[in-house]
């Protein structure tokens, strides 16, 4: 199957306890993009860039296997910007600067080629824009992956709904999935969010894995346990676009394969993590992958036989 | 195996947000007592209480195959006695009341015929009343576990250095594993612990499940994800008794079966934050174990296929 990412590529400046680097290549669709292109998965992007955006970070995209022919460049506008600053837990940054230029009138253009996709995969966006797209697609995808965030509960509340009925999965944080739900409890959020819309409810939970709930079933990993976090950015779009790209070049959407899914955007992401923005995913190849694929096989299998006279 | 406990027996008194108890049974030693009891392990407890301690309490440990010989009455004395008001989210709690009462002078008492049991968990106490129990044993037990908590960091540093210099396992919460090691990152924290003597370091994350660390390798289970927990009290005592009544009653302390021990504590865990205290693990069978320990294989067991063109 085909995979169509809507989302930024944008130029992030970051700070962590261990370092700091000017504007580099970030952005929710890039690190999607190149976490896919590790799985070889026949990808799109689809995004906005100004006249500043250099060509090396597209030629590196397209090197890589990535379909850039989607991302409009915007002569005299200017690249969305952002820039952080990490405490030193890692767990929690303040944000120093975001300037949108360019996504500020984001109008995606789904290339035709790209248009019947069966996974679209719609970056952490404003949901009209989300929405849009979901009418530009030729056919309705067989799946409808959403990622959002708490900012567009606080802006867009309405917009967002209606994006969330047309989804197939979401992914979202936990305290994001308790501000949506209005439950503590993470089943009951996962509950609520199902009966919004989505079949599929996946919580983040950052260094402690992941849930996936599908009809009152449910399936949990745990981040593999790092030495060091070196830079936290990109990590969730990575784990997105892992996830999307393995049900996309399996072409198999049950839940069963959605849990290899979670394991293959968990194995990426904890890469990403390594290093400073994409440096890190930029170098994964297959076997890095399957070689992290066994660590989590290894982090969390158990054999257990019950005695008891 | 035998498996020998010393630790609290005790009264609580618990306001949650679903309601709250007059002065119930509660103390460490009770639910590792009766966590080891599902798994009909031979189990001792050492303990002390005052005059003011219901036979009936000791009937039901007794009716259920806990051995209280080793728990002290000190009639003139009264009982330890803890009471504590839960938050909205049960993460965290405010300590209302703490009666060290005949806890203050505690000498533990080891029974003869519990002298020579072959796994000891010291539940949480001073380190100096845990070094005391294993110098009273006959012979040094095949498995010391440690558990213990921020407080003795804070106010007897070096004994509990000295009780966890001679510690197989060490049982401890993220953020204790932070404090006692320094590091922020667990990975790195539980090198510092190794190095202090336990060959086994179970970090406690409660909602967010537990890791296994030893010699460089590292097993993790999520928690069970429950639609509600109703009181959080003895959940960390029932792990630890789940986890050390498997090892004691298979007679296998390898780190495979440390695995199996890890899924049965957290299984029974899952069980008495349903109720009141003791109230529901009072109930449980080992029917209802292995049910939930089927649960967990269910919640973490993946396939994975990794393709590439």
């Amino acid at each position: 199957m085909k995979l169509l990412v809507v989302g930024s590529v944008a130029f992030d400046a970051i700070e962590t306890p261990f370092g700091k680097t000017d504007k580099i290549l970030g952005g929710a669709a890039t690190f999607i993009g190149l976490a896919a292109s590790v799985l070889k998965t026949d990808v799109s992007l689809v995004s906005v860039v100004g006249g500043d955006f250099p060509q090396k970070h597209l030629d590196l995209l397209e090197s890589k296997g990535v379909d850039t022919s989607g991302i409009e460049m915007i002569k005299e506008g200017k690249t969305f910007f952002w820039s952080g600053k990490y405490h030193n837990d890692l767990n929690s940054r303040d944000t120093l600067v975001t300037e949108v230029n360019v996504m500020a009138d984001f109008d995606p253009k789904v290339p035709p080629h790209a248009s019947a996709s069966e996974v679209l995969l719609l970056g952490n966006l404003h949901p009209s824009i989300q929405l849009s797209v979901l009418e530009k697609m030729e056919t309705r995808p067989q799946l409808v992956i959403l990622d959002t965030m708490n900012f567009w509960m606080d802006t867009a509340w309405e917009e967002l709904l209606k994006m969330i009925s047309k989804t197939d999965v979401i992914t979202i944080n936990d305290e994001e999935a308790r501000q949506l739900s209005g439950e503590y409890s993470l089943v009951k959020s996962a509950q609520k969010i199902h009966a919004m819309g989505p079949d599929y409810v996946i919580i983040k939970k950052g260094e402690h894995g992941a849930l996936l709930f599908h009809e009152g079933k449910v399936f949990a990993i745990p981040a593999l346990p790092l030495e060091d976090v070196f830079d936290p950015t990109g990590a969730g779009d990575t784990f997105a676009g892992g996830f999307a790209a393995h049900l996309a070049k399996t072409g198999d959407l049950s839940f069963n394969n959605m849990k290899s899914a979670i394991i293959v955007g968990s194995a990426l992401a904890s890469y990403t993590v390594e290093k400073f923005g994409t440096q890190r995913i930029e170098e994964i190849t297959t076997e890095d992958l399957r070689r992290r694929v066994a660590d989590f096989k290894q982090l969390t299998t158990f054999e257990i036989d019950l005695y008891f006279d």
